[in-house]
């Protein structure tokens, strides 16, 4: 069986992955997009974006591979029913997300955003610390990425929560789940990470009611996606203090406009979404072998159920 | 027996520590400086800077505990030959020094200061990363501390080496001994953290000589004592670009004055001598063994080679 993949993406990387197939999968052929001859060939697309109009113009189309962790760029409810869609598991972007979570949440733990500001000033101020174990992480989303820092952060002596969508147990961590499961998760959480895919039920989900269930003095980190945050309500909390910090990957507009209030607000440390990038040669192996395990109808790694949106 | 100890240090500290020893060791007499009546029943000082002419004041001193992990502030040439030295290995000073080192390692291998920098002046700016596995952190010192915090690195994923003034062999971690190790080890190490105890042989160790046998584009991590860094040549090789960043919690000169350098430097982050803060709960109970010990002549815990000078 021969098979015809479009990728469509930066150009280091595809040739980079079209090497990789043909060492690998010597009977896949590589097209470039937008370089494609034979539209009505195309199996198997592989993207961030795909092109426009894809659904009229690939018509036996099949598969969709995400290139990152999230498929909310897709636009779910646009894919044809006939094709999956499948989210990349780069074990790279999990070790990627946990350094990035671990540091996100010892930086909070120990006010590295109020030492940066006392530089600033060039003043010496010693703040109060707090043991780690005393010291209440809250997760959300229990994916492979939610669970790869809920571990790490449990190592490093932390008390770590999480919340789902639906119910999980996971050793060490207290699990909370559902909308019943929010408020109570909320109002324990002294450090509050993001890590939930971007669906019709999580946007805006880090909103002024949920925030203020937080306690007095919680942080918040959001690697999730900018439409889980409402930014407005953000702002209001940090300025009456109920919140005390907030590092953000993702915002609603990227890049973030330069004369965004978060840039310079002592609060808010702005990282340029760079918390997990897919990794060429590691994505590529993963790519590799879900496009056999698609050729032997074998189940794919990160095929994502539509209706629930990850 | 009764053991008459002396208490110098801040109140609240000394009042919960006197109660623990009316429950634990109801034998002892707790004195708190200066209110001593007769300074020869002294058996013991509990310190971090002894009082002045406490050689000659206090004649039959047997032991002076640092309430610290460091001893150098004792001056340990001037302390009686016939006087025991020991140092606080409180196991929240580790928990803690292991959270900095892992804090501050991530925050140079993700350019957390160049990410402060981009937010100040309001650009979005990504920048490329490599894998913690590319990551060489060498770590200088092997005791408690260095060990607990190679042994986290590792466990995030990072490359690990350490150097050390005899030969130790830690597992996961690429061990380097003495005169003849220094610039191996240097010459690999992309992330220096210095945890040397401060000795006659480690005073000014990181040093131009020293720092230039880094690879280029190395950093520094300093929770050692501040004469372990010579402050002006750190400058001359973050100027050069030699060294890319620098974080430092320890100086010459402490508090930091409010004209120095290193505040507003874009390749420093300075925190105010706060990596491992002894508490009292954890330390009140390892003094409290340590006496136990030397009241019934059994070992005591971090005592000091004064030869070693740790």
């Amino acid at each position: 069986m021969s098979l015809n993949i479009l990728y469509r993406g930066p150009a280091a990387r595809g040739q980079h992955w079209q090497k990789l197939f043909a060492q690998n999968l010597p009977e896949v052929n590589w097209h470039t997009w937008p370089d494609v001859k034979d539209k009505s060939a195309i199996d198997v697309l592989v993207c961030w974006i795909p092109p426009r109009n894809y659904q009229q113009d690939y018509p036996n189309l099949k598969v969709i591979f995400s290139v990152g962790a999230g498929v909310d760029q897709l636009g779910l409810a646009s894919v044809p029913e006939h094709v999956s869609v499948v989210r990349m598991l780069d074990p790279a972007l999990e070790q990627q997300m946990t350094e990035y979570v671990l540091m996100s949440v010892l930086n909070i733990h120990r006010d590295t955003l109020a030492y940066a500001q006392s530089n600033l000033q060039q003043q010496w101020q010693p703040l109060k610390s707090r043991s780690a174990a005393k010291r209440r992480v809250g997760i959300m989303g229990l994916g492979n990425l939610g669970q790869a820092a809920a571990q790490a952060l449990v190592s490093v002596g932390f008390t770590v929560s999480a919340w789902s969508k639906s119910v999980k147990t996971v050793k060490g961590i207290q699990c909370f789940a559902g909308s019943r499961g929010l408020q109570p998760f909320l109002q324990q959480a002294d450090i509050l990470v993001c890590l939930l895919p971007l669906t019709d039920d999580t946007r805006g989900i880090l909103n002024l009611s949920n925030m203020a269930m937080l306690p007095s003095g919680a942080s918040i980190i959001n690697v999730g996606r900018g439409e889980h945050l409402v930014e407005a309500d953000l702002l209001i909390l940090l300025k009456e203090q109920h919140l005390r910090y907030a590092i953000l990957d993702v915002f609603d507009k990227e890049p973030l406009t330069n004369d965004h209030p978060f840039w310079q607000h002592p609060q808010i440390l702005v990282t340029p979404h760079i918390a997990a990038i897919t990794q060429n040669d590691t994505a590529g192996q993963v790519l590799v072998e879900n496009v056999k395990r698609y050729i032997n109808q074998q189940a794919m790694l990160g095929l994502v159920d539509k209706q629930q949106q990850y």
